[in-house]
């Protein structure tokens, strides 16, 4: 099986979720900044984090795919359940957004990016046995932004206790990491292809 | 005829439903992890459990079109039938949300996911009638999980009527047969590649 | 130029639009069977409606493109002409179910058939002209359907004004007849290749 | 790196933006032409404003990687910023016509479109360089209208603090220049073909 017709759902559930998520953000009642301002105020750095957290999701879902041509009934269930998770992501951004960054709702959230990364993982993992799988495990190397993630995920959510805001940070902080071009699976192929003409 | 923009447009309709339904949770009314479970508490369950089965009818929606790879005016409006029902997803799972799982809710929802199965069989016959669907007939072979859905579905309407709750665990027991993977066509593609090189 | 990404880009659409008018259904206040003719009673049958014209818009563009492989400028803007009337149709199909079917937005459903049928006339005005168009033509051939709908979309609109479930009936007639499969495309491809082996 | 996912992932997107417009438009509060008007007067202009820069877009962001067809990091990001930019078109269309075309809308909706010609020729000088990237350099040519239309957006901006009416037609001025095909990248691909064979 290819794994072409996976890539376009993920394709299509992944550009609805990250579209679906500005319906939550409420049209001012007025016509100043400042109702700008109250109706859209945290809701549109929550919006915009969550925008590159998908926009993350799809880059690396991206490239992943791009080794792993293979797939079989255990990877298509590993992506639904990784789908699972993000489709929530509308959900736990709108909270923290209309509780003004509350502290339950910034522990939801963290909650949610990290069963995401636990189902990237396990997506991963599913890759790693098919057909062809040892080729994105030689690609991914040490995948050192895979391991941190959780762990500021994890410090995130405890911090969220002392000071939702500083679970916020936790969390734009990882997106940070991750916004940095990753460039192993592009080193990969080029080092394949150079191994496979030179 | 061939069957990729077929498959294209239910991929996005498919991808399109379980993502709209993740709109119907409503965001709490309040910070606590009680709003939360306030809002979401039968919510996120109903949403998962239709999550999961649009899931199960992407997987063999996406497995069925590999077998059968040509398509006619039959097959487009069979296809289209089924995107039908389940695009009401969305709508019987807000309700039996909504409803906290009240009796006709519950009869309703069973009757969407039956409706569903009629449409998914009748798509198959179809297929079974275009050049080549007799390969897709040899590679579903009994289909005893085909069968058997119906019964656990009339049973869930039934059942529903005594106590809603017994409706949902048939429902909920039926997306459980289908989740252990169905290596039905995949067996039947390598055999067919075997019978072929060997 | 290929078309093929035109008709992803137009895939994409027609499923959202599919799907989003469910998003007007609304969810019963109660939960008896009362509740749900209340709330959806004419609903479902518009909502019907609207997905059967956007599945007979989906598989004739579909049909249309086998055919006329190549576009230009002039048929991108003339297929996101049809889009833009393909996609008032949630709006005019939720105002049609909440008046209870009244006369204006009994007209103003007919308005919204007639120029998109306009549209897609227009549309095929733009493949002809392309090079390869001349297959198009030759495969549409009479088109009496095509020159039927308005005819019946006209009535409709006029007949609203005596009663408005009388223009519902000269819509839904126009989805029957173009129900009833369409296989000039199928039947050229067919002599064509035909023609072309022996 | 081919371009094919980001290009279906980007239609994808493009596709809900332009539908879920329309679940902007509100249903009307009765069943005259007066209702609808009062609902919709204003409502449908913005829409079918916002629907004709989505659909430039989308033509102009097929032309691009008709010509460009090799994607690195950086063009992935490039491309996530444009839609981010393209996705708050609901939220700003929805405000300009809530608000009855005040003020702050109009001008928020000019810097919306600004954003979205900056993003968008920040993706150009990333494609640029990319391996390929001269074909698109030289096929864009002086590229007068991307050049163009930043000032009429400026011009926009800042007429709104006269009269925001004038700033919408700024902004329709723009959609007209755009809307006449532009054959740049057609005739550079034919002329290229052309080149190739005699």
């Amino acid at each position: 099986m290819t794994s072409s017709r996976l890539e376009a759902f993920s394709d299509g559930v992944l550009a609805v979720i990250i579209t679906v998520m500005v319906l939550e953000l409420h049209v001012p009642h007025g016509d100043s900044v400042q109702a700008l301002w109250d109706a859209t105020g945290v809701g549109l750095l929550t919006y915009l984090l969550s925008f590159v957290y998908v926009g993350i999701y799809w880059s690396n879902h991206h490239h992943m795919f791009q080794v792993a041509e293979h797939v079989d009934g255990a990877v298509l269930w590993a992506n639904l359940h990784l789908l699972f998770w993000l489709s929530l992501f509308p959900f736990s951004t709108a909270w923290v957004d209309e509780s003004g960054v509350a502290r339950t709702p910034a522990v939801v959230y963290g909650v949610n990016l990290l069963a995401a990364a636990v189902a990237y993982y396990l997506l991963q993992l599913a890759i790693f046995r098919t057909t062809g799988g040892d080729r994105l495990r030689s690609a991914l190397g040490g995948d050192w932004k895979g391991k941190l993630s959780p762990v500021f995920y994890l410090s995130g959510i405890g911090l969220a206790f002392v000071e939702p805001w500083l679970a916020e940070v936790c969390y734009v902080a990882v997106a940070m990491i991750w916004l940095v071009p990753d460039r192993r699976v592009e080193r990969y192929l080029a080092a394949e292809r150079g191994g496979s003409t030179g």
